[in-house]
């Protein structure tokens, strides 16, 4: 069974099993982009940078409304072996799909799409160092560019009512030798039997709950100690976003 | 807030919010295959096949242990209106890798893989007729075709000890109109707000839950409903499954 | 030299010569085509799905005229041993190419595409078996979806004028140990010495003729002994399709 | 009805029904490979090289049986308005698949792969211009080739025995305004209403025999009388491959 | 050091190092492209046609201004062993897009494209026999191409001043065994220290210069000496090209 | 003619003529390669790791030697306007291989590949923001990620011979309104008549010298200008990298 109490060895750096590592959120990192974040969770990096363009998706053309997506990459050696660059291979492999449909439709949850208008953000989530949770990290740091970008459209009078209505945030949880712990690092999620990414908006509600038994299955108890770690840890990222906002 | 409560006027096809449609599992529906069934899920049919060959992928070479993957495709017309056939376009899709990732995850959760020996499975899910589900459908005809290839190798003495130690079954849920409703048909899935797909093992426990926002994030009470009927509704299908291994 | 003779011991099936297997056609085989057709030839079995979308290739933009083709798919396991999927492969391979041009020119052939109008009509041919002759059964099926959809098209007043102008089926025959053989299985396939597909249309001419020496080239008499036999078994086939219509 | 008489309406170049184009056969044309032929029939030119290489294919790896193989190709502006080149677009098309296994398969018909030994000759019939017959040229000047680069092994004792038992050539021949004609241009074929392609051996036997209703189905008596036109005009083309040969 | 004089022993083929090839530019190579050039620096054979189209690329629509751009090829046996064909591999590789850039770079230096009107020129480079230097013989080629197709332009009315306003050639220079030689072979190239590629304008004034170390790096001495034999060597070939096409 | 004296006017950011942009080189930007090094000219920043494997391409396999080679890629919004990922076109375009070409080529330049043994190092050089120049940066930076990978090697005893002999470093320079200007940055880039990138050893000999008139063809004497301010820029360069290296 599962004991969700601190743990003092389970945990490679130590970390209480309910604890996230440091949270940077690094606003301007690069300067072309209308919304440019660096955002970490410890020793793992992403640059996040929200690209507004004034076209839409064919499926959309002439509706007035506007679209929000996303693009993820990992540079060949953000990891321990160098991993093959998907440019040169020629097509993104099912992980990418999958990470970046993930983030799109997570920021699209929190998006009033008519209010946006007919235009088109995307959200381009590049790894330049890994060690876990990129997928959560991006979520998190492009919702920071994201808030940018839109504030960039009202204050230069583009847009007159905010399309950006909630605050979204991510973190991973999983199940490591029986605990549950919270913003698993990579030593961690090489082991970790269950594997789960949450992603929930400003109002403490569920965007996404994705949880999969990498080795074995997981109770019902195991998926309530998950929750429960994952919704006070993202409260936490929530408040670093807020106070990078405010920061500017 | 939600009602999960039976409400008639919720599902277009005037089923309780916790009814499964019809589900049969066809066995021995082509010749070829080690294992060849046909899920149907009300109007939804899947053609499961399994095909066993004694070679593993590269990065698995020598060390005596086996895999199993899954890949899954769409009939160009199995939906209302016709797709662009993905070997014509050059590529699969996002959604199909999503999911062909998820049926292999799903079925690996149940094997041990030594026992399987230097040998893959491979658990080819083609959609002939799409009506909401197909991925949750998919996993559900795949592990029967699984099972009676895996009964063919120890029938033949190929291998000795069953590397199939559970049984795996699928179920889509999701909030319509405000109520927890069991295995969405198209025409529901369409209007969803939630959307949830869960996979379970024979014991009970989780192999994936995936819950998705399609409209308005899902708080900690839809969750649960939704996990309730799921569970309830994976019982059954997994009943189905043993009696369509009996009646063989 | 040939023997065109019956002889008992030519065919694994035991069939006669110029005897076909049983064809079956069965209309409505899915639900969502215009016209969707699962065509047997024995163990051979396609589903052909027509599909009437209101737009043509842009070669043909503003001309007021229609299109019809064909794609052609084999699923993996329809086969003895399993073929890499095309679109996980990212590309159809020659074959594929081959067969679905041929299946779009011998059906064009019966066509008045302007009586059609500015409306395109997609035969898609997926074998779910293969046991030889799957091109051949793949035209006589397509045949018959073609029908349908045009038909709904004629019901419905969206063209007053069939542009369908005669019937269209085809056969394989061959040479196999010296005699020429109707309708060949895969086991006679892969031992022919020649190979030839034949379509014809409904007034008993030809619209293809492919032969083809797989092992020794074919003289003169053996040439007019497979259009022989082709011809009156491609009669056979037509008695079939216009029954299948009428069955109705 | 069909009237295979001489009449001089029909042809735009005054040829004769039965007439053949001036054939050159220019051996030696590059000098890099095993065998190097530029064929020329009429303002059709091709440039077909025959290259030997001691490996062959995966699928034959330890037989002790060789390969014969063939590539196409058109020269972007071998034809009157520009086509994009294969390269750039990323892949071959349907059509450019469909000869090169026609003339691969035409050539592996006269070859016995085992006296060849382990190794591959690839024929590469690359298009400089192009003005009907492209496909048939191709395969009549790519013998040549491979015969050149056969006698090169047999001279250099690499092998012993000749694995090349008979001589190919090819010929279109069509239905044009209601006349059988041979060794169609390009301002025939865009007009023709059936048109054929002939592959025989030395002893006037069929190789391939592709028939093809482009307007209107044929008759029999129409495909004989394309027959017969075909074959005189295959022995024609033989004499003339032969003197090349010779003059060596 | 570098030793520039005249070297008996330096160049397998016995030329003096500031010797050129023979030089032969054949207008008219073949008779569809509104210019078709065979150009041949000694045994390097390039098949050059422009391509005139009424229509120009996207980023260029509505401007008024024309276009000029390049593609490269090397048939697959062009050179000594045989190289896969990029149209079966699916795609160019980085030498043939690096060669068909400077192609296209040189000549638009020579070219008013507003004068052009809106219109695009496609230079097809086409190596049928590769000695070294495909890429500068392909410049010196496409640009008497490209001036026949405009010269045709001329007569016919469609523009009325010449765009093209400058003559373009080129050459390659290299040092081999320390000696700077002009006009690299296969055999010279191979091993040269230092391969340098210049292309000049009629007014002896620099396009390009792309000198690059093979092996050891080279000295401001030896750029000097390269640039001297490579400018004299291109007034020799302009001269080849006026002669080409006066001689018309 | 062309004015090389400082001129005020001329360039956007007030720089001389002869004067760079600010450079920065910081080691061990990223944690996992074995070389990090992040280069900033200006405001173009470039991240460059060198990935040590042990294993070589299969053209050199068995011969004991090894392979430095290179890749590039820019992410979607290092520029002005977003670029479509080349990921997700599914391939690398003209102008990045030629760039990864290019860093290739002369890193090795600096290498003995024999004394290296069967490994190979792969450059990345991943452009994090563009402000013109990001080739030479990216030599520029990857130089110093090889030096730090090739002295790890010899640090932990796997090679005993430093193969890296040279310092390489790469700058551009052009003319801009008519004068010789030294490290462009994008303003001047896209204006400038000629654009050269050169690269040097630490023996101040050439490695790469490519020049091209961007808009008017460029005479012997800017050529000698241009050389002039490169190699004194590059000499500063140098500097700045044996800095960076001693700084460690």
């Amino acid at each position: 069974m599962t004991d969700t109490s601190a743990n003092a060895s389970v945990r490679p750096s130590g970390r209480r099993p309910d604890e996230l590592r440091p949270i940077r959120l690094t606003r301007g990192f690069t300067r072309h982009a209308e919304g440019s974040v660096l955002v970490e969770f410890g020793e793992t990096r992403v640059l996040c940078t929200a690209s507004v363009e004034s076209q839409v998706p064919p499926f959309l053309k002439g509706q007035g409304k506007g679209w929000v997506t996303a693009e993820y990459g990992m540079l060949p050696r953000a990891t321990d072996t160098r991993s093959p660059r998907e440019a040169a291979r020629g097509k993104q492999g099912g992980r990418t799909l999958e990470i970046q449909r993930l983030i799109g439709r997570s920021l699209r949850a929190a998006m009033d799409l008519n209010a946006l208008g007919e235009r088109s953000i995307t959200l381009d989530c590049d790894v330049l160092q890994a060690d876990g949770g990129t997928r959560t990290a991006s979520i998190t740091g492009a919702w920071v560019a994201l808030r940018d970008a839109i504030d960039g459209l009202l204050a230069r009078g583009e847009i007159t009512t905010d399309p950006l209505h909630t605050q979204i945030a991510a973190v991973s949880v999983g199940i490591v030798q029986g605990v549950a712990v919270l913003d698993l690092d990579y030593a961690e999620d090489a082991t970790a039997e269950t594997d789960m990414n949450l992603v929930m908006d400003g109002e403490g509600r569920f965007v996404e709950v994705q949880g999969t038994a990498e080795g074995v299955p997981f109770s019902r108890a195991e998926l309530d100690a998950l929750i429960a770690i994952g919704a006070a840890g993202i409260r936490e990222i929530q408040t670093a976003q807020r106070a990078a906002l405010e920061g500017a």
